[in-house]
Parts: structure tokens; C-alpha cells; sequence
């Protein structure tokens, strides 16, 4: 039985015990056998994404197009093994991405290297690893980059991250493309034409071209036309001024996934074709190459491949006001409800052939009284010892998981065929006190 | 030289050299000796923030009367065995914390278990362990205590959490007193008084008290006050429906702590002082034996024991907008600006005698806008490879670290007769992958 507020997938079913599968699996035999809270990832959904976007950007972009994988939504050793199955490409924000792909057997010659606060350590160890590409935020990284690739005797692309000052109508936290960012240089203060400049004049670096990032949780091609229509013209400026002619143009991620019925689920076909339109007509008007795209989707690749289980602990009600069902996770294993009071749709696994008629607030074990799932949540009804499970948690929840209240973190099991491995192994408490002296 | 905005506590100084030392180690050969990002501890303070609560809750009080360290505030090995030392107790709020106070020789009898998530499992570890209490938060717990305490022929302590119903002003995350919250149970909604009934007739348990909480970042001792009349008009009503006198009130924690110049300084001597006044008055007006008292400081031990150290990656000067002072670290070893946009105090650590005449943004390394050290922040002339110290960072910090952006966990380092050691061990690259398969 399918409800008003549903975001069941055709990944997920109800099997004749009316409860809810994901590629076939029982979730709450799931639960069982490895414990919660438990991440789930489907392999093929997976999959599935990194192959839409592979194929919609070679379909329609140049040859040398390629989607990298933007490893900060989710990274462990599996995820690189099969983005490089499925001949994408990924990018890393620190040592630790880049350990994990490599130490995965990622080709370095398609890691792109980004971050605001790079550290020469990371430099060095990019430069090393023979990574495809920095993408440089700022002038200090630039030298920086020069002079690791000078040591080593090497000419490492570079990608300069430019901030059109776009404002897509997303969250102010995740909205990274107005002026006023940390990340990379504006184009409206002259500083990207400066450091262009400084760029094409830095020894042991080889500009390949310009990245910019407008935003997170973008539900329409739009802002990334005008991204278009903005880095079009400054590539042209670029030429008219220096000479120069990107061959790449990194539009970064931001494209959104639905988390609640009310969100619209979008059509990337459409959007990636109406950017290609966009870009080939804009580089016609401005007499320019049509570049190499790249794009970085994180959430709208791993989002909607994964849910996460709970078991319910207890359930309060307190009358005149509301009724919390309290789970055996939460800010540790999800904390985006905390930092962004993100919204996400639940289901009990074990009745999910029930109708979802109550509306709850599912509670997390912290101790911190806004350590919640969410608020007004529809749910069946709920009682001690159902699994709850919180669908398209793929993104930014292993990711961001802590040990605050000193919480081991949980396990990631991968489905595929039927079948359930273990990705990440859950933390023991010896794990949890194994760096203390 | 002192500024306006002069947080330097009386372990800190300035030295010769200009740099900040906390006590009397020069935090500059600290960064460089143990690398940043880096907390540090000065065991010293620690000690005599732990003693001061001790020391006026035991003029105040009756016999029997503690602090428990809230263990969710920072909880590391060394931490149990200095509050072990201090004779103080410490709450714990998931098998995790237990497991490190225990591993740590911490003993089980000052330990008071907390949450409103519980486990089967965490309860029976707890009861295993022989524990002073569980401060029991609903009914579904009260019951699986009784059972599991059955099963181990043994009789469980408890106190009951009730929702007093009163909103200290603070952040809504932190206000926990409120009837609508997912810990403990209300007096308002009459279910306060059900559970009361109830524990007093559920087998295997004895129940000692009440506790209550009402919130964090408290400056004044009135919303205790207020605390305290509605407790103790609840233990009368009790006393006359039940015949149940109580021997223990829990007040819980929440006294504040300065993190910059415009907050005031709580006087705990004056605060605890009043607390015991009005509870000996309102005791006496009801008849009340005078219980003993329990509170759980956490973030008041630990947050001004502990500051952060950080380099400098890069400066970014937005010309109209703003400048930016790019650090190694950030929302991953101090997520609290991220959650609340909770405020710091920092300094240039090598310049620390010069003046904080500029006015920054500190952005974290994470690849989120939002992920920062703070906005507006008064800091001496920073440049590349400047030691930051970042004050007051002892609580919620390395409690709440994750590995986000796969980041490694910075290490703790511990001061004390003018040493450092290694309390925490920083994570290598090697520890970061060490659960994916």
C-alpha cells in the first residue's frame, strides 16, 4: 500500500510479510543480523546513478567529459572501487579522500584534489600520488602547488575554483557561489583575473581551466545557465586579455535530490542537456573552443542509494503536545537534521505495508534536545523494538558521522544480487577508546 | 598587552617571545612539536574546576551531596582518572562513555548513567558494572532496569528525570526543561507522577530521587531557583500521595561559561550558595528532610581547561566583504559554530603581545560555507604558517570530532608542572580507513 507521502523507490518493495525491501533485501532481517543503526547502500542503485550521469554527460558533452565523484558525501574504500568500476572520475578535499581511493586502487589520473585550506602536506602527497588535477582556491595554494611540483620535477594541472556571485536560492551554509565565500576568487572583485594572470606566469603549473561551484540542493538548470552565461564571458575576457583558452570548465556539484514528497525529483537529462545547449550557444556567440565539462555530484550520486535503520527504544507521548519515538541513533550516525534541521521521510521496516497515519517526532539517543531525525515525521505506528528506517540517508551521514556521547559508529552494508556485505565494519568500544592513553 | 576583548584566562600568559602560554608551556612549540590542529588541556584548571565544584557543593550541602562530570562535555581515559582523583562522580550517557570510565579504573560506584535512548544492552553492561544509578527516563527503561536487575538478583538504584517545565532563556537546543522535550517526564501532564507511582512499585529497583535539567550556557542562579520550587513542591505532592520521601534531588547541569568578552563570569560559590538557601527554605516550608544534592557540570569543568591551536593555510582578503584567516581544522574538531553558530575567542598565538586591531572571518578547512571557526572575530595580524589559538574549547569539541571530509582526529595534549603529554594520539591516514573493508 502506497501512501500520500510516499518516497518509496523502485529500489524498495514490501515483501508479503509487509516488510520493506531494498533491492530485494529485507531491511529487518537487515537489522537483525547486523545490528543497528546500520547504514544500507544498494549497489545498483549506486550504480545506476554514476553510469546516468556518465553516460548523459558523454551523450552530450564533449569527448574528456567525465562526472567526478565528490568523495565529501561519502567516502570509504568500496564507494572508489566501484566509481572506478564505472570509469568515473572522483574528486578529494583532504589527505584522508585521497588516501582512501588510492589505498582503494583509484587511478590518481582521475583525482581532483579541492578544498579551500590545503596543507603542503596534502600538496606534496597529490603531487606524489600523480593526481589528475588541483583545483586551486587561492593565490597562497597556487605558490604552494608550484613549488611541490618544482621539487619533484613535474607540471601539474591546475584548475583555478572561481566565485561567479551567484545566489541559487539554496541554504546559506550551502550556498557557496556568491562573492562573499571562503571558497576560491571572485570574479566581480578582479581577483580571478589576477590570479588567471599569476597562474599562466607560475612555473611547474599548467592551467587547464576554470571550476566554479554555485550551491547545494539545486532543483533546477537555471542557476547553472547563469553560471554558464557568467564563466563564458569571463573565459572570453580571459582570451581577450591574456591569451588564453580553457580547455576545462568544472561546474562543479549542487544538483538535488528529493528528501520529502514535496520535493520535485529532478530530470538530469533535461538539466545536462539544457547546460550543453546553453554552453555550445554561448561559446558560438563568444567565438569560443566548446571546453571538456566536468561536473561533481556527491549527494545526487550516493543520496538515494542508501537508507538507514534504527531499532525504537522507547516511545514518549506527552499529551497536549507530541509523541517521540526514540531510536538507537541520530546526530552520531545523521547529524544534518542538526546542522541544517534537514528534512527525511521514515517508514517502520517491519509494518511498512501499514498505513503512515501518525505523525511523530523521531528522537535520537544524544544528549542534546534538538538531536532528532526530524519533526513531524508521517509514520505507522510505532512501538519498542520496530525498525525504523530513514530513507535516502546516502549523503552526508556516514560522512559526517562522530562518536560524540562516544557512540561507536555503524556498520555500512553493501546490497547486491540479493545479497549483503559489509563495506565498513561497525566500531567495537574497544575502537572507541583506542586512541585514548 | 591586554585588549578589549581580552579573554585570557590566569593560566594563560604572553612570553618574551610574544607567544601565548598556557600553563607556562609556550603553545607555539606545542603546535610545533605535536602539529595542529591540537587541543590542549591544562590539567591544572581541570583539576581546580572540578575541586571548586566539589569544594562549595560540600560547604553547602548535605553529606552525600556531588558533582558528576558530564561525561558528554569531553570523555577520554585521562579525564576519569583525574576526576577519580578529584573524588568527584561522573554521569555517563551511553555504553561508550561507561566503557571508558571503567577501562579507565574510573570506579562504577560515582557513576550515574544517563539518556533517553537507553539499550537492553547499555542497561545491562551498566547493571553488570555495578553502577551508582540510572537516572531513568521513561517507562519502557523503568521496566527493562526491573528486568534486567531481576535477571542479576540484584536491585538498581534509579532517579527519575522530570521535566520541570521551565525555559531558561537559552538556545532552543540546549533547553531542556521545556514540558515538550524528548527527555524525561512531565509534572504538568500528570505522567511525572504515573512513572513516580510506578517505580515505587516496580520491582527490583529503588528508587532514590529526582533529577531534573534545565538547560545550558545558564548565567544566573534563577531558573535554579525556579528549578527548585517546582521540585520540591513535586517531592511534597509525592511525599503526600505516596508516602515516598525523597533522598536525592539531581539539578543537573548547565552553568555557563564566558567565550567572549561580553559574557559575564558566573559566580559559582554565590550561585551554589543561593540554590541551597532557597532549597533549605523550601524544604523547611514543606516539611522536606533535606535531601542531598546532585549536579552535572560538564561544560563548566572542562571548556575553559581546553584551547585549540591551528595554522594558517591562506588569507583571503574579499576587498568590500570581508577577510578570511584559513585554518587547518574547523567544523571537524569544533562543530559548535556549524550547530549553533556558537561564538570563540582567538589570537595569533606567535603574536599574541601585538594588538587584535583586525577584524576576521576564521574558515575551517571543511567544504562547507558554513563550516568556520567564527564570523567578526578580533585577531592580530595573521599571515601563512601563524599559530591560531582558538580559547574555551575544552567542551563539545573533541567530544563532538568527526572524521567529516575524512579528516584525521586531532590529538589532546595535557599539561601539567610544565610538561606535556599525549592524552589522546592523533589519528593517522592508516586509522581512517581502518573499518572500510
Amino acid at each position: 500500500m502506497l501512501h500520500d507521502n510516499n518516497m518509496l523507490q523502485d529500489n524498495h518493495a514490501i515483501n508479503a510479510a509487509g516488510h520493506l525491501t531494498v533491492a530485494g533485501v529485507d531491511t529487518v532481517a537487515l537489522a537483525e543480523e547486523y545490528g543497528t543503526p546500520l547504514y544500507v547502500m544498494d549497489e545498483a542503485r549506486l550504480r545506476r546513478n554514476m553510469r546516468r550521469y556518465a553516460d548523459t554527460m558523454s551523450k552530450y558533452f564533449p569527448e574528456g567529459s567525465m562526472p567526478l565523484m565528490a568523495s565529501k558525501a561519502l567516502s570509504f574504500r568500496e564507494i572508489y572501487r566501484i566509481a572506478d568500476d564505472e570509469g568515473i572520475g572522483a574528486d578529494v578535499v583532504s589527505a584522508g579522500e585521497l588516501y582512501t581511493a588510492l589505498s582503494a586502487g583509484f587511478p590518481a589520473s582521475k583525482l581532483y584534489f579541492h578544498g579551500s585550506a590545503k596543507t603542503l602536506a596534502e600538496i606534496r602527497m597529490g603531487v606524489e600520488a600523480g593526481i589528475a588535477c588541483f583545483v586551486v582556491d587561492n593565490f597562497e595554494e597556487l605558490h604552494r602547488i608550484s613549488r611541490v611540483a618544482g621539487e619533484h620535477g613535474v607540471t601539474q594541472n591546475v584548475l583555478l575554483r572561481i566565485t561567479p556571485g551567484i545566489d541559487p536560492h539554496t541554504y546559506e551554509a550551502v550556498n557557496t557561489g556568491r562573492v562573499d565565500s571562503k571558497f576560491g576568487v571572485a570574479i566581480e572583485t578582479g581577483q580571478a583575473f589576477e590570479i588567471t594572470q599569476e597562474a599562466l606566469e607560475t612555473p611547474n603549473v599548467r592551467l587547464i581551466g576554470f571550476h566554479c561551484h554555485i550551491g547545494s540542493q539545486i532543483f533546477e538548470a537555471a542557476p547553472f545557465l547563469d553560471a554558464v552565461d557568467i564563466m563564458t564571458q569571463y573565459m572570453a575576457d580571459i582570451r581577450d586579455r591574456l591569451g588564453y583558452a580553457a580547455e576545462v570548465l568544472n561546474l562543479g556539484g549542487g544538483i538535488a535530490v528529493p528528501y520529502v514528497f514535496r520535493d520535485p525529483e529532478v530530470d538530469l537529462d533535461a538539466c545536462i542537456r539544457d547546460i550543453c545547449e546553453h554552453l555550445t550557444e554561448r561559446c558560438k556567440a563568444l567565438s569560443l573552443p566548446m571546453p571538456k565539462v566536468l561536473m561533481e555530484p556527491g549527494r545526487s550520486i550516493v543520496a538515494d542509494a542508501g537508507i538507514t535503520l534504527y531499532t525504537v527504544q522507547n516511545i514518549k507521548v506527552i499529551p497536549g503536545y507530541k509523541k517521540y519515538v526514540a531510536v538507537d541513533g541520530g546526530m552520531t550516525d545523521n547529524p544534518r537534521y542538526a546542522l541544517y534541521g534537514a528534512e527525511h521521510t521514515a517508514l517502520v521496516a517491519n509494518k511498512a505495508a501499514e498505513p503512515q497515519d501518525e505523525i511523530v517526532t523521531i528522537a535520537g539517543r544524544c544528549c542534546e534536545s534538538d538531536a532528532l531525525i526530524g519533526e513531524n515525521m508521517a509514520l505507522q505506528k510505532a512501538e519498542v523494538d520496530d525498525t525504523i528506517a530513514v530513507l535516502v540517508t546516502g549523503a552526508y551521514n556516514y560522512s559526517m558521522a562522530s562518536n560524540y556521547n562516544r557512540v561507536p559508529r555503524s556498520a555500512v552494508v553493501m546490497l547486491k544480487d540479493g545479497k549483503a556485505r559489509v563495506a565498513v565494519r561497525r566500531e567495537t568500544l574497544e575502537d572507541v577508546i583506542a586512541y585514548d592513553l
